[in-house]
């Protein structure tokens, strides 16, 4: 597959199809997206005729109304944390805060941190946990930690799904106590798991962890950005200082505050995403397709007959149901197609597909 | 006037207040923000409610759909614009383009300019123009260029609201190709101008120079953020490289669309502006205030019984005007406050409290 003119993200399907020469069909369903199916809370909508308003002045350059929402919904002091436009910035951020280090990627992992350290003339090493289980052994980054500025964690992982145990976790995060490393985590996708485990509380404990999160997958408002950091304070200035000024919108503000405030939107989406997730891989199972572990709202699948998946994935595309390609992956490569825990229909949509793909094959 | 600690902007004017320990009132006319006084396009607020299901999925990285507009508009091919999350990430952008090397800053000056390059640990060489009327003399600069990187020129100027004449601007430019150095002017404001002069076409016809525009000023809209550069392809690759996926967020692309659509709300504006400014200027010369010969929407005026305005700022601030400190304009520093053009009923509070002070003093 010639990876390198694929587009490096989901979403935005026009850019595969063009990638693939193909013209897009009418109706699309996008699997490639992993945002929250439910969609955006409902207050959103209630309120977007008032924030109108909000776009005809400056933000606030220091976005203290978000601020103390989510130091409050976080319990951590508001001084560990720093907003951004989207988790994409914050990785940026962290990039050109490391630039020309060591910097250690565990792998499979969102394809960022590497293309935002290299730009940043980071030395990469890739770190490559195994499928089809992706555990995350240590003994694998051991030997790597000393001379290496960070290590980025992906934890829920994407693309595989998969969240790492606890202890796993704590030991690495010790181990880089030990050796004076940066542990990143990005927790992007912490809050879809059935119950979510976060480490943001150890950034009140040591300087040698970060935390990213977004708030556009959860809440769907990937459209306005959002995301944030959580650290030491001292690192956070030292990150924060190459910042745009009014780098969140008055939009993201606005959002970013009242979807914190609906706690039952979140708790309705991990129900719903819990239920259909066991629905798709009972049918998967079913029909004899291989699948990530997954504990949130997107997976891995691939027919085992095929060494890559290509061909399924342009046979999707046909029927305009778009998978995500795997070719940036380290460690995937093109063996699986990504997809997401969408709408019952959809879902079901898919796998009616899949199981005609089985037939005829 | 304890300058470190006023805010660097203008806007969200509770900020200044709590700088100076007073209690914001809680009506108050901001002129310290330099945004279109007849606020947006109408036609933003008549689509504004179909852009809502716009915040769901991501935006389009590329921004393909915006760029075309702008390639249109400027008469530039789209492979010489780079649009990004307001004029403010252009400037962080470029900063980190030119990090660790040697940049002369034009003052009077936008400060993000010089703020940019510090973080980036450039050396910064600041040329000072000289009030009254700001004229940019280029033999004070002469001796630097030749082992600068990059000079920045803001042009139309903020804050004092004069633009150079185009020979001078066309002598540096000339100069800058001679020394090898990027002649990066920063024309944010220029739209303002009863008759626009803009030097986007040069971008074309030499790597040497870069044009930094926004959109939040003209349109008003300073709470989407939104702003773009011109260049040359190879160079905007470069300064591209390190910014942010997905930096531009749906809303400002979809109404950076709109409002480039809509060419006689710039035209309305400009003859608006005219008609203030000189009815703003009469008076200001009837009462015997001195004020920089701006053509733009904003000006710096100063009473000239006073070394420093602080006195004037803070009475002014206590009766819910808030004008801009000009602490951080090396050059300016104090001796003069910037006051927007604003509505019609707004400029005459201004020129009213004003007479009212003289009547006093």
């Amino acid at each position: 597959m010639a990876s390198l003119r694929l587009p490096a993200h989901g979403s935005n399907t026009k850019y595969l199809y063009a990638s693939f020469g193909m013209k897009e069909p009418e109706k699309v369903v996008d699997f490639s997206v992993n945002l929250n199916p439910l969609g955006a809370p409902s207050k959103l909508r209630e309120k977007w005729g008032q924030w109108f308003s909000a776009i005809n002045d400056y933000p606030d350059p220091y976005t203290s109304t978000l601020l103390e929402t989510l130091a409050k919904k976080e319990n951590i002091p508001a001084t560990h944390l720093l907003t951004g436009n989207g988790a994409a910035e914050m990785i940026t951020l962290i990039a050109r805060h490391l630039a020309g280090r060591k910097v250690i990627v565990i792998h499979p992992a969102f394809s960022e941190y590497e293309t935002a350290c290299k730009n940043e003339g980071c030395e990469i090493v890739q770190v490559i946990l195994s499928a089809p289980d992706w555990k995350l052994e240590l003994h694998k980054l051991e030997n790597e930690l000393e001379n290496a500025a960070a290590v980025f964690l992906c934890n829920p992982n994407n693309p595989t799904g998969v969240h790492y145990d606890r202890e796993s976790v704590e030991a690495l995060i010790a181990a880089c106590q030990k050796t004076n490393t940066l542990c990143i985590i990005d927790e992007a996708f912490y809050d879809f798991l059935p119950e979510p485990v976060t480490f943001i509380q150890e950034v009140q404990r040591t300087e040698h962890v970060l935390i990213i999160r977004s708030l556009t997958k959860m809440y769907s408002i990937a459209g306005l950005r959002l995301g944030f950091l959580a650290g030491s304070p001292e690192l956070l200035r030292q990150i924060g200082k190459t910042q745009p000024h009014w780098s969140v919108n008055a939009l993201a503000m606005r959002a970013g505050v009242a979807c914190l405030q609906d706690e039952n939107h979140v708790k309705e989406t991990r129900k719903f995403i819990l239920k259909e997730r066991i629905t798709v891989f009972t049918k998967l199972e079913e029909l004899g397709f291989k699948y990530s572990p997954s504990q949130l709202n997107f997976y891995l699948l691939r027919d085992p007959a095929l060494p890559s998946q290509e061909k399924l994935l342009h046979h999707l595309l046909e029927q305009g149901l778009v998978l995500r390609h795997t070719e940036n992956f380290p460690g995937i490569e093109g063996k699986w197609l990504r997809a997401a825990v969408k709408q019952t229909k959809e879902n079901h949509l898919l796998m009616e597909a899949l199981a005609a793909w089985k037939w005829k094959n």
